[in-house]
Order: structure tokens, then C-alpha cells, then sequence
């Protein structure tokens, strides 16, 4: 509990004393004022984070968490329950669409084992292990977790990020894995926002109707079951959460708090946003939500928190890859910010 | 004439015949089908347009084109005239928004003098000369260009995209440059989709409620003047367009004729993409429209002929700033197509 702790005292909350000196010379580059609009927004909002008027974006790194999930024999998924760990190995292998899109911007890929179901017996730089436990229980007849779990995966979340933070992040992006997760994803969500289950729950990865009809029950009953406490935001995330959820928190914690600017995926991370939102409203000045999702309840979060995502794709995919996206966006604001030239230095005559 | 005719003729009808092997490759890959969203729309779209299963994105080329317009002179810009070469210059010496963002994407851009009203005396690899004349004429008094001058605009757009064609271009991406030209772009809005002039003219580069009411005053008077008829692009060109916007127009034939993707950039290349789409309807499924401006006469357009734009980031600079990160996420979807391990290769499961 001292880590996360910690953490949270460590998050400061935001002033934006340098938008002025930040749209000034924003104003001052070879371009009408404003004219390249939300990139603006994103220069400022960075610089606002990381309190340098030149910030960097060399180190861009995506992690992506994974974990099982006990409720996933309730039959809420359209995939089986070994796909966790194949999609680990498939993150390690470079096979997986958060590998491809990764690359294309720059970004490194950190697979973290929150809790996945066996272990992976695979050493590489690229993996680390955080296991909490052996996935979740099924949360439709119980807690999915206890509480200590629940700070534990937060902690091996920030832990994740602090491990890898003298190698250098000065973007971070969020990513999941877990076969089933949409599910307590969409359980917090309708717990936290108040929002009707039917509102927040949508296909996942591509289940039918019946099932669909079966997922919503099951929420529902696991949210009866529970009684999450809604202004407890630790409650939630142990009774109807999961432990790469609760490591996405960290993650956006531990970011916030060495003020890195983090881009949130989908769904997913966006049920980890709101238990971070929820733990230290302060975050959410540091975050960038990347996209809004197809599954319905990602556009009750960002109302929720009062997130503007970048990119509308219709993703579904999870594993970073929608905050992968986004960060080549920002990359490019900052870019603008410090690489164009002034109407000065390029004798450009200004407006009449 | 013979170019343009010629060029019209090698453009062909795409027929979807690749699309069901094309969506059979994205459904092998490992991610829940369709979990993609658009990113799959457009993997599926490029191989459609190159007839290529495993499009190549080496080469990518903004044309930034530009060209000076005597309508200048009626005050419809907030920026003086002077502004258009020193921009040219600008891009040349790569301090413009154009060439950090497409640095940041990787693209090469080809600066095209259509029509700058004075010569630039500079010789760069990246400067093409296709100078029609030296500015139009204003059109408030009279056509903007002869018709045969019409023609050559265009046919400068294709000569141009043909010399650099030798070079490698696997996509290409529309841009402009030049001072007073959303209001021709307005007015061939107007007339092609004969909505009000109110509903299609914006402030531009930022012009004030009284210079904006100015502008709408000169384009109505510019098409009372010139009676374009709308059902002839070439005339509605020559009244009411520019010679950056004809170069545009070419572009897009040109693109079209050789099946290489055409990203269309802000307003400016969208009134170029409604003319070239009037001369050859087939065109639209060579387009990509890159995002949606913050000039309102740009809806009007995607809605005529029916065009999705891939971002919504309030942009209004041009010169092709909006087309640059339309390629980077069209290059991100035809990575996802070519780069990705399937199921098979990486031992995942399949949806049960």
C-alpha cells in the first residue's frame, strides 16, 4: 500500500501558467494562428505536462498488460481462455497488431504479466512478470480479487513503469490482453459512471446476440453479487475489476506522477482511467485519450472524465494499438511546436 | 488538350474483385475479425486501387501546389499577397508545417509553382515549374483564367506528377499554397453543389466578421459576373478557380490513371477533388480524403461525393499538412496487412 500511496501524493495537479508562452510562439511559426488546431491543443497540454517548452518524444513506450480472468467461464468471450498467453507470446514474438503499429511510430512494446492464467516460461527484455495471481476469480459469484490484490496489481503496475523509467519514457501508452476483459471493463464502468449495464456493454471481441444477452446478465449479477462501492474506487476494481486493469492503473499513476504524458487505448484502459480518476482526479490532465472505441460504454468514460479522444477508427482491438496511434499524433504536435520555422527566421511577412 | 484527354481515358473503374481474398488475409491475422475498424477499410481500398495484394508504401510524395489569385485584391485574406512566394521559399528551405509533418511521416515533398505571381529564381530538386502565368486574373471583374489556360493548369498537375512518377510514388498526397484561395475554392463549391455561398465559405487563414462578409459579397458577385456552368468543370475552373487548384485536379487524374492512392488533403484540395471527380466519377475510389477542415465548405464536399474523412483535428493550414498524417495511418493499415503474424503462424487459438 506505501507505493501506491506514495504515488498519488506524488501526482501534482496541473497549472498552466506556460499555455501562454506556448501559443505565443505556437503564434509565432510560419502558419495562421490556430490553424493546425487540436495539434496545438496537444503542444500545449505536453508542455503543460512535462514543464519543458522543448519536450522530447525519443522514448515512446507502449505497455501492454495482461491478464485472465475467472469470469471468462461464464462464456462472455468469443475467444477460449488460452489466448491470453498466446497473445503473450505473440507480443514477444512482434506478431501482434500492437507490435506492427508500434513500430510504424517508434514505440518499444513492455508486455507485463499482471496475471495470466499459467506462466510463460520466456525470458526476454521485453516481458515482466508482475504476476498477482493465476487470473481472477469469476466475479459473477464473488469478489474477482481481494483488496490486497487489487493494490498489488496497481503496484506492479507502477512498478512496471518505474523498472523501465531509467531506460528512458517520455510518452507512454496504454495497452490490455486478457480473454474476457471487456467485461469487468464494462462492470466498473456502469458502476462508477451509474450508467445502465445494457449502455456500457457491447460485443467484445465479436460475440452474438445470445451471448451478448448472457454477457449483460452476468454483469449484472456480478455487480449484485458484489455490491461494489462506487466512491471506493479500490472496492471496484477488487470485486468487478482485473489485474491488468489494476496494473493499467498504475500505470497511469506512476506516469502522472514523473509528470509523462499518457495515452490512453480503449476500452479497456478507459476502465482503468476511470479507477485512476477515480483514486486522484488530478491525472486527467495527463492524459490523452488516442481514440474512441466501437464498444459503446468507451464514450460514456470519456464524458465521464471529460476526455476528447484524437482518432475515430472504430478499433476494437486493445493491446495499445489505438494508443500507438495516437502517439505518432502527438509526436507530430510536438514537431510543430519545435521544428518549424517563425515568421522571422523565414522573412515570411505576417498578417496585414 | 491531348494530355488531359489522354489521362482522362487510362482511368479505370475499380471493381472489388480483391477485396473478399483481401478481407480473408485480414481475418487470418491474429486480432478478433474486423477488430480493425477503418484501418481494415482502407488496407482493403489501397489493394483495390494498386491491384497489388501487398501494396508497397516506400515512397510516399506530398505535392504542395501553389499559385497567386487576383481576387487577392478585393481583401478576401487576412495575409498580403507577398506571402505565397516567401511560403514557396519556405517549403524549399523545409521550415513549414508541410515538411515537418511529412518528415515526420516519411514523405518527400515536391513543390509545384502553378502560378506564384512573380518567378522565384531558386533551383531545387524539390521545386517544379509549371507556371501557368503569373497569378489569375480577378475573378470579381471577369474569368479567372481562359479556358485553355484551364487545361494547362491541369495539365501541369499531371506533367508534374508524371516527372516525379520515375522517382517512385507509391502514394500521393494533395497540398496548396496560396493567399486568397479558399475563395475560389468556395465558389466552385458553390456551383458544383449548388449550395448557398454563405454555407461554403469560412475565414480562411482568419479574416473578421466584416472581411468575412466581404468575401461572401465577392464570390456571389464573382459568380454573377461569370455565370460558371456548373455541369462544365473546365468552365467552372476557368471562371471561378485557380492554378494551384487546376495542378491539384491534375494530380488526381494523374494518380488515378496509374492506381496509386491519392490522399486529398484540406478545403482547398477538395474543391480540386469536386472538379476532378465532375471531369471522371471514377476518381472517388482513388481518393482517400485525408480529414475534415475547419472551412465548413468542406462537408459540403465529402457529402457530394461521398467521402470519408480518415481525421477530425480542426485543421486549416494546408499546403498538404492534413494529408501528411492521413498517409501515416493509411501506411499503418497496409503494414497491419502485410506485417502481422496469422493465427497459424503464431499457434493462436481461433474463436470458438
Amino acid at each position: 500500500m506505501d507505493l501506491l500511496m506514495n504515488t498519488l501524493k506524488k501526482i501534482e495537479k496541473i497549472d498552466y501558467s506556460l499555455d501562454e508562452s506556448t501559443q505565443k510562439r505556437l503564434d509565432s511559426l510560419t502558419k495562421p494562428q490556430g490553424s493546425l488546431g487540436i495539434l496545438e491543443d496537444i503542444a500545449r497540454q505536453v508542455v503543460d505536462i512535462t514543464k519543458d517548452q522543448y519536450p522530447k518524444m525519443q522514448n515512446k513506450v507502449i505497455f501492454t498488460m495482461a491478464g485472465d480472468h475467472g469470469v471468462a467461464e461464464e462464456g462472455v468471450s468469443a475467444f477460449p481462455k488460452e489466448v491470453t498467453p498466446q497473445m503473450v507470446l505473440n507480443f514477444i514474438n512482434g506478431g501482434a497488431g500492437i507490435n506492427v503499429l508500434a513500430g510504424h511510430v517508434g514505440a518499444r512494446v513492455i508486455v507485463v504479466d499482471m496475471g495470466v492464467a499459467q506462466d510463460l516460461n520466456v525470458n526476454s527484455s521485453s516481458l515482466k512478470v508482475k504476476k498477482v495471481a493465476y487470473g481472477t476469480k469469476n466475479m459473477a459469484k464473488g469478489p474477482a480479487m481481494t483488496k490486497e490484490e487489487a493494490v498489488r496489481s496497481i503496484e506492479g503496475g507502477i512498478e512496471a513503469f518505474e523498472d523501465e523509467f531509467s531506460n528512458g519514457i517520455d510518452i507512454v501508452g496504454t495497452g490490455d490482453m486478457g480473454i474476457g476483459n471487456t467485461t469487468p471493463s464494462s462492470a466498473i464502468t456502469s458502476v462508477i459512471t451509474k450508467e445502465a449495464v445494457e449502455n456500457v456493454t457491447g460485443r467484445g471481441t465479436g460475440i452474438t446476440d445470445n451471448s451478448l444477452a448472457n454477457k449483460i446478465r452476468t454483469i449484472k449479477k456480478s455487480i449484485e453479487v458484489n455490491c461494489p462501492d462506487s466512491k471506493d474506487a479500490l472496492d471496484v476494481l477488487a470485486k468487478v475489476g482485473g489485474f491488468e486493469i489494476g496494473g493499467i492503473v498504475g500505470l497511469i499513476l506512476a506516469a502522472s506522477s514523473r509528470r509523462v504524458p499518457v495515452v490512453i487505448d480503449g476500452f479497456i484502459s478507459g476502465a482503468a482511467a476511470l479507477i485512476a480518476y477515480q483514486l486522484e482526479p488530478s491525472v486527467k490532465d495527463y492524459m490523452i485519450s488516442a481514440h474512441s472505441s466501437a464498444e459503446k460504454g468507451h464514450r460514456v468514460i470519456h464524458d465521464y472524465i471529460g476526455l476528447k479522444p484524437l482518432l475515430e477508427f472504430n478499433l476494437r482491438l486493445g493491446e495499445g494499438t489505438g494508443a500507438a496511434l495516437g502517439i505518432t499524433i502527438i509526436e507530430a504536435s510536438i514537431k510543430i511546436l519545435t521544428e518549424m520555422a517563425t515568421f522571422q527566421s523565414a522573412s515570411v511577412p505576417e498578417k496585414t
